[in-house]
């Protein structure tokens, strides 16, 4: 190969139809100027960017057309080598009338890894179908500041849970033979003061405690492809760390897929990074690094890369390298076979093209059901009685878009394609309430905005019904086109708009005030919570929500999610997560308390199993042995019902400061009425290290108590425990999960 | 010396007179139990902690007292070695009847180290005349994060303006033979979510470029001793960091004086950090890591440090080590000079005894009124019109306590004494107006909580008025007893209580309104102040600090602080400086917006004067050379006035990522009517170093910017030049700040 062809290897282009894609000028500007696409891609093409993912498209015309710029692609280079297609899948393919999943918190309040996997594996089916070979997905940022507003995408803040379910999304979507992307490699989610890609300030102990363990786990369930975060640690771009991206990831983790840049990140090496003076220094800096793949377009791993190493900048070793793990990839998927064909529909109804097919969508519903949390029923307001008239008001209760978030596809043609139908079929709240309930409704106020009028409107309604239920939450959008999601960093936690005026309107009627928070990310309700007759989250629960949370409300469906982020409680402040060690927790020597309102793993049942006192094999546990851990559990008497049984690590004396409490395994059982079982976690010694002084991975002789519970904050039982043995180094090859058994009856 | 003798040196009992002294519990059980203080010293005593610091005490008495304790001291041990005596000094000797200096936010506010380093000199003078060899200031944390407590005790947000007032101060006390303490060591202004003692997030390249550098200057400045954060810092706390307190401070600093804990933190180990299992092993952390004296009182460094050693846990030569460190310090304080004898008054009216003599109220009043900080003046409302009629309102406008800042004795004695004068005259604003205008007055409201009625009082009064001047602002306390001050952080930037609806409710009286902000930290003044007459920052001013603020809002002094902290824009969140990089700043990809409402560096005249253009002696600077910097000024054609010069270095591209602008240089200047100066700056290139990859600090070639403004968002002129040569490494012996001259006529 040339050099030229190596590099092409190396880049990208987006768009298919460049009539359509507001996103690809690059594109349509060459092609502007005359340049045919097959010009383009003469020395080859390493990605083709979201070929359905930009622009609603007819799933049939799109597999045409990226049928078509394939064969182009293939015709034009020498070695007849085909693009590798990408796109986005954090809640399903991202594209028309693909289904809409659940986001992330959801799956992560389900604390159910086999249902996320195989939601992936529905996902990965569909992208494979349509010639799609990577998804973007899933995130593994760890929560550390609910201000940022991609909160959404993540599985909330503990390091443990993001990874159980990141690794089951990753094996779902990779058994499909969808190469499976781990973002944002890595800290992204620590910027400061919560501001998209803002600074961000961490040590090398917190990276390796709380931010990289999601990581390892996912690599270890298969992921073939790692994405850099847009941010710098400490004065690095990840984009240009090569202790983090080469170093670590390669040469300790092993690893051997792709890195691919996430979008212009490259380039933002020059221009907002300044770490480089122009854009072959931008090359240099990630191809060094080892970014294999610059995504979405050619910004620098094109004319600035080749420029590069024809000065000497770059050691064209560094290119060879790359372009053999690109290389080896499109192997493995098939796309240097002979006789390679792109995708192409059957004639007729090819199930292919079904991108919301009734499996999908009750997967969907099974998620979202399975995530729905119940915060609060003091008044035992839920489940609603039957025959109750409700009044269904605020502004989320009656719109689709109320149950998505910025990546799901139908909430980019609202944000983006205004006008364009959103291609499925979303129900809102209020009609799937409509068909249990005699309901009556109002829109109090918009997410943003609103007037008097409106709320006045929404009191009378809610003055005359037996029972109100208000649906608050957050409109999904990207940079500031919307209070959640992608660049929709917020200053505080208030709920957006007018919403707590209409709330606090609602109260004041008298009528029982249920509030469903259909949220991005955990807001304030501290001042209206001991005054709700209930409090119920469904985060962005997708195409089915609107269902999931009827289901729940009407006591169709048991309430069994649970919180994988804190709600802040009252006078509290960001950042703050439930990682806190004794100093980052309420303390006499600050007059700020971050005590969360609802703490993590916080979710109440409408009927709740009996927890028996849990129990250990022993009371040591040798610093490279395995304890056994059993915790009974009995069915409600009359009802089925689900726990999550979670198991916290306290550490009570370390060579570094630690969290005073850390999950370190967690169990969702589904108890049948009356039913007996028992959870038995086998816990490696290797669950309790944490990095020590001299940044080696330890487990520490010494006292540790398992705090078994039903939540971070209600602690059942609590198993003291003395690790024995001495000091012992673990390495990447510790085991990061426990094994867990249900045993029944 | 027997070991116990040893570790006794190392020791310190809290508390001269045991009736009095809340907090020295250990003295006051120990001697309830029967034993005599003779007792508790038999072995030494390494220090006495605040004998006038603590209660109110006559100086005359508490010279006798502690002389009285000095005596037992030295007769109860073999060596007839007395005890250091130490005292908190931060705005002044801690002491009753002792001078109230403005609060170190004023300081910076200033620009001015040669006034600060006289101010020092004067405290030391005093601390010197009452036996007290050591001070516990300055404080040099570096503010990270706008919502901590401690804001008020520090010199604001940029680490050069901090060292270069630390350095002034530490040499002002240091030359009275007073040691002066750096605190604290290092990070305790990180922590997060600024919540006081919470952890802190922070790698070592921001440590080490926005951090250490003003202990790097104040150790140069000749500071004999060093006070550890109570914080850790990516899970090692700062008592048990042996990198910190002995690799970096002794190895790489060449230190030799000593490391004292800040009060409790060597037990803080075990009981709020966990890092230790027991005082046994919290004494052995503090000491190995480099922790000479524990202060206030024995925890670690009695019983369970001789423990340790005895079972062989602790080096005995770690003991000796830190022993030799406080024998030298005593011996260069004369405290082992035969014929020591402890300081006494002499008869009548000896001048030691009083300790707010007129050249310290002096010097109070020229701090005060250099620092007073005019941030809006839009009406040109000041200075205020000859004869004005005033109404003088708000919490803050006629209480001497508004002056003083939590480390102030006379704000101590009102939060933990009340009852008992605070023992300065301290005159009011509303009593210093008074002499010069026809003034009516009223509360408004407290600083916190308040009733309708004050507030309509206070409308009254304005509306009756011709200008309004409301004096808002912070009632410094301790650990919540207050809204600013050790332990009183902040969750959000509002004003606190109803201060800003009785500032909205003067606004609506028509009447023009100048708000007057006696704070220990900036607050959110942005939805009032276009509607503002003027808006004037006092801080902290010390005991005549009304005096300054009326002297500028009648126009007899000019307004010329400039503001060492940045005032919050609309909607921006914390933590956030102007040490930001193009990423901590507005950008398209964050909705939150950090721009500031005041940016660091603001400040408007009365009488401006013109700013040449800078012009640098060449268009290139080696980097191992030195650029000369001019900057002609020209005073007001009528009025005298002051500027301060302040120089940001911008670098257009480096090998990690850097604040946007950083001040490298700054010069108060103060020009006659009419005067032309030239201020000359002669700019090393160690200046524009900063730590690169691999941690080392480098000073690299390429495009600089010398940005000169009179704040960092008021730029004036800018002189472009390229650094030249190879990349240079630089250690702890590099040019810290700059030569300036001042040229006149």
């Amino acid at each position: 190969m040339t050099l030229a062809e190596k590099v092409a290897q190396l880049s990208s282009i987006w768009g298919v139809d460049p009539d359509v894609g507001d996103m690809a000028p690059m594109l349509r500007e060459a092609l502007a100027a005359g340049q045919r696409f097959e010009d383009l891609v003469r020395d080859g093409l390493g990605q083709l960017t979201r070929p359905f993912g930009t622009d609603p498209v007819e799933p049939a015309a799109g597999l045409r057309a990226l049928a078509e710029r394939q064969r182009q692609v293939v015709a034009a280079n020498r070695f007849g080598i085909p693009a590798q297609v990408h796109e986005e899948c954090l809640t399903g393919l991202a594209a028309w009338q693909a289904t809409a999943y659940p986001n992330p918190l959801c799956w992560a309040a389900t604390f159910d890894p086999d249902l996320v996997e195989r939601m992936a594996a529905r996902i990965g089916t569909t992208m494979r179908g349509l010639g799609v070979h990577q998804g973007l997905a899933p995130v593994l940022d760890v929560v550390r500041d609910l201000r940022w507003g991609r909160v959404e995408e993540t599985m909330g803040e503990d390091p443990f849970l993001v990874g159980l379910l990141g690794s089951a999304y990753v094996r779902g979507l990779e058994s499909t033979g969808v190469v499976a992307t781990l973002k944002h490699f890595a800290g992204y989610s620590a910027s400061r003061a919560a501001r998209n890609h803002a600074p961000v300030a961490l040590g090398p102990r917190e990276l390796a405690d709380v931010i990289l363990p999601p990581f390892e786990m996912a690599l270890r369930a298969g992921a073939r492809s790692v994405m850099n975060s847009y941010t710098d640690t400490d004065g690095v771009p990840a984009a240009a760390d090569r202790a983090l991206l080469t170093t670590l990831l390669r040469d300790t983790y092993g690893f051997e897929g792709t890195v691919v840049a996430d979008y212009f990140s490259i380039a933002f090496l020059e221009s907002l990074h300044h770490v480089a003076e122009d854009l072959e220094e931008a090359a240099r800096l990630a191809l060094e690094a080892g970014i294999d793949v610059e995504l979405p377009s050619i910004n620098a791993y094109g004319g600035p890369l080749l420029a590069a190493v024809a000065a000497g900048l770059v050691d064209e070793k560094l290119v060879d390298r790359a372009l053999l793990r690109v290389l080896r990839q499109k192997c493995e998927l098939g796309l240097l076979d002979p006789g390679w064909a792109p995708a192409e529909a059957g004639t007729g109804s090819d199930p292919i093209l079904d991108l919301d097919p009734p499996e999908a969508r009750a997967l969907a519903l099974e998620v979202a059901r399975r995530s729905v949390v119940l915060l609060a029923n003091e008044g035992g307001a839920l489940p609603l009685a039957p025959g109750a008239r409700l009044a269904v008001v605020g502004p989320r209760a009656d719109t689709p878009e109320a149950m998505l978030g910025c990546y799901s596809f139908p909430m980019h043609v609202l944000v983006h394609h205004p006008g364009t139908e959103p291609g499925l079929e979303i129900r809102t709240v209020r009609e799937a309430l409509a068909e249990t309930f005699e309901v009556t409704s109002a829109l109090g106020c918009p997410v943003l905005g609103g007037s008097d009028a409106d709320i006045t409107e929404a009191v009378a309604v809610a003055t005359d019904a037996d029972v109100c239920v208000v649906v608050l939450g957050d409109r999904a959008g990207l940079f500031g086109n919307g209070t959640s999601g992608e660049g929709c960093d917020v200053a505080d936690l208030r709920l957006p708009g007018r919403q707590e005026e209409l709330l606090e309107a609602l109260l004041a009627t008298g009528t029982p005030v249920v509030a469903v928070l259909l949220v991005g990310r955990p807001y304030d309700l501290t001042r209206q919570v001991d005054r709700l007759a209930a409090l119920v989250c469904g985060f962005f629960p997708g195409e089915e929500g609107a269902t999931a949370v009827a289901d729940v409300l009407a006591g169709r469906v048991a309430p069994t999610g649970r919180l994988p982020v804190s709600f802040p409680g009252p006078g509290s402040t960001q950042p703050s997560t439930y990682l806190a060690s004794t100093l980052g927790q309420r303390s006499e020597v600050s007059s700020v308390d971050p005590t969360p309102l609802f703490a993590f793993g916080h979710g109440l049942s409408y009927a709740a199993a009996t927890w028996g006192d849990a129990a250990a094999s022993g009371s040591t546990w040798a610093t490279d042995g395995t304890c056994e851990l059993v915790v009974p559990l009995v069915g409600h008497p009359e009802q089925a019902t689900s726990e999550v049984v979670q198991v916290y690590l306290h550490d009570r004396a370390s060579s570094v400061v630690r969290p005073v409490q850390q999950l370190i395994a967690a169990a969702r059982v589904d108890l049948a009425a009356g039913e007996r079982t028992e959870v038995r976690f086998e816990l490696h010694a290797d669950l309790t290290s944490f990095t020590g002084r001299d940044l080696v991975r330890l487990v520490e002789p010494g006292a540790v108590e398992l705090r078994v519970g039903a939540s971070s904050a209600d602690i059942r039982s609590v198993v003291e425990l003395r690790l024995t043995g001495s000091v012992r180094e673990v390495g990447h090859d510790r085991v990061l999960e426990p094994a867990v058994t249900v045993v029944r009856g």
